[in-house]
């Protein structure tokens, strides 16, 4: 369900488990997980939702699948496309206001939401860990995100929480790109470029959140920020791309001192 | 790189790990895992492979990519797409007659091979496990998959390797389908169609596997199929497809026998 | 609770996990784990339940502890034992005939039966694997374990299930050693002794099972010994101690023919 | 090597993994771990480092042991006493002042140091988090736990490195015990006896660390009390035992602010 989902321009969408859900608070009593997929508009979203599901829920053994934004007033329809798979043996029913589909398959039926509210939400928010050594950055950005997992509001979508191949937006090289890696950042070429390393800073990992509002992202970046400062590490800042990548502004000394809301 | 890689149709390819790979074997002498990825056509395969790279791979802390094929005369250029996201500070290499590119990340450098070996090999390997109880259904399917790890030359695309939702070719009700529901084996609507399912099986689950030849794929059948003999399992057979989903036939007991070969 | 409890000779205790049990199953509704615990007399086994439940069972969160032989007559107190850690606010009911305790801790109650069964059982089954590489022979046997995993009465007492420092039954030079290694299964010195290697293997693991009888053993041996059945492996045989150790003897043909019963 | 190892009193020491050790820092060039013991006497200490390298490692494949304090002064001989399991087979040798032994076994050799380093070190490090759900409460030390992974000079002796049975030195009722539950936070018997649990609180977990100094700890405490803050969290305090347990003194306020040298 949330894998080759790491960027909205190479894959389409972007998600992840946000938490385990414990039995007491799912549907159908079963012990779950939550995934939050983000994508940049609503067609989009539908789709990948439809196809996600289909291929990799669908066809896992003895799950269904819920809807975890109930109060989410835009609603996507899912289950109405996915019920053909059932061939004319699928069923439905209303419980509680919402529908449900039933669909037949081998061990039982897979049981589906027929639709799933969709809200706005904010992508891309990310900090950098600026370390000496190679093992030493790495094991700081992999504090960081053990400190963010399991939150509710926040997914990090790239494996294991981190990325190596920061990127700035354009190309100064190639007209037509929309991306190209962060050069001021990368150590190799420092002597090439305009580079923003600090001297003693060899490598760069950056930790990409996405999260349904403001304060969640603040609140991940500061846990994730202050587990971050370990032996090594020189500085701790975060992708600027001239203030233009979006609407949402993230400071981080606002956001370590406190100051959690927009 | 393997998420979302079930199946060729709903995902455009399968994929997943077919063994570790030890830091002996590695052109870096590192440790890493080797993938298959499987498409329907060559310059499908080409994209598929330089998306999933690009967006996984290349992103991922300390990584690097090289061709696990190298005696395939089939090549897919890959390295030469990814090149780009190096702004003109990447660079090449050609060691050994096989060209590398050098593209500067974060963590220093991401180095991927120019191109991959492509391969003819054999998709949709299958057999199905039908037990009593769903516990014990699943568990056997688990012991299979679990006794057909590692191996060289095979994958189980379908996370954990199971399939529930088993299809046959076509639909009954829906004409432009291409594939429903396997309705002769969904235990819940037995009365309602003409079921395969023997008297006392409640639950079906599916192993799916796709291989480099047809030797392959018999030697990890025959080690899953033995594995899933375990209390409560009443018949393991496999979907037919009246003979006419591709050339390869798989006959389960000649398997056990050990004619492992065509 | 299953740790440093490789042999009975130098942790008092063999232990591993026998299976998950699916919350349908446990008495109180909630997904659990089933242990088995070997020891060479009732008094010993009786002491390492108590210290090992205490110290990790009872210290871990939300866990509770349920006896999984009910039906053994012979019975061993281990509630008894741990209540006084309640310091007096501990209680005790019975339900259907059995006594539990009811620890406070500090997120609730330690919910532990009073007492346990205990029944006559098989330790030290084994099989060894020969292979031509370290890889390929250690896959193997990651292979066998892989297939014999989670099944019902028998456990693999050995991290990852697999022994490489193989024994015998007394010593060559030092009079009072009750085991040392076995020699003639130990490449390196194979000309130094009488050895039992074939000539191409290089590398030899053991597989060590305690189970709750001969038929659940002579299964788990069958399941593990087809798995291990790859390329690079030469041959599979057993420790046999000269028949001497135990009344129980596994012949490895009957057992790969189908002879499972004694 | 550090299961069933939670408390020096019930366990005769305590142990963990410290971190994991990169191919490039370690004495053979391959991956691996560092494991912390702890011990209360030196002899005692002894005993469980033979006991535990000669069960659980040794018998592992593919491993050898090496010294982590080649600093330390005091010196406990080890692999004299596992040497003898080589039947006269072993060999040593002495490589930059250091004597290492090599065991013949059936994977090739176990090389194991002559004698590993040993120092003063801190036991007992602790701190409870008060929610008001049981969720909650394990959420949020399972994030403390996260963010303390890996550090260097650190461990958490318990597994998952949560405690939720606290205990209390002595007893109101039993004489002669050394420790029984911490009533104060018991939730259940808040009635029953003199709570220190807040209003809202009813969930209480503990996190228990060891560590090599006084700000190891301290800078470890930091990262997980930090990581703890979630919401549900309404407290989050210490053991005290009267100031008597030893004669360090964790100060939570002080090292939230940076105090983190004694």
């Amino acid at each position: 369900m949330t894998g080759f989902a790491t960027s909205v321009i190479g894959c389409k969408c972007e998600a992840a488990i946000e938490c385990d859900v414990p039995a007491a608070e799912t549907p159908d009593g079963r012990p779950g997980v939550s995934v939050l997929l983000f994508a940049t508009d609503t067609a989009n979203l539908q789709t990948r939702l439809i196809e996600r599901i289909g291929q990799t829920v669908m066809t896992c053994p003895t799950t269904a699948c819920f809807d975890g934004l109930p109060d989410a007033t835009e609603r996507l329809s899912v289950g109405r496309a996915l019920r053909v798979f059932g061939d004319g043996f699928q069923a439905s029913k209303v419980i509680g206001g919402r529908r449900y589909w039933r669909l037949p398959v081998m061990d039982g039926e897979f049981l589906v939401q027929e639709d799933f509210g969709r809200a706005t939400a904010i992508g891309g928010g990310n900090f950098l860990v600026l370390g000496e050594t190679a093992e030493g950055a790495l094991e700081a950005a992999e504090a960081a995100v053990r400190a963010m997992a399991n939150m509710r509001g926040v997914i990090l979508p790239f494996p294991g929480g981190i990325v190596r191949s920061g990127s700035k937006v354009g190309s100064k090289r190639y007209k037509k790109l929309v991306a190209t890696t962060n050069d001021a950042f990368a150590p190799t070429i420092r002597p090439l470029t305009t580079s923003e390393l600090p001297p003693d800073v060899n490598v760069v990992y950056e930790v990409v959140l996405d999260g349904l509002d403001f304060t969640t992202i603040a609140t991940a970046m500061r846990a994730g920020i202050t587990a971050a400062c370990r032996p090594g590490i020189r500085a701790i800042t975060a992708g600027n791309y001239g203030g233009k990548l979006g609407p949402h502004h993230f400071y981080l000394r606002r956001i370590l001192a406190g100051e959690l809301a927009p």
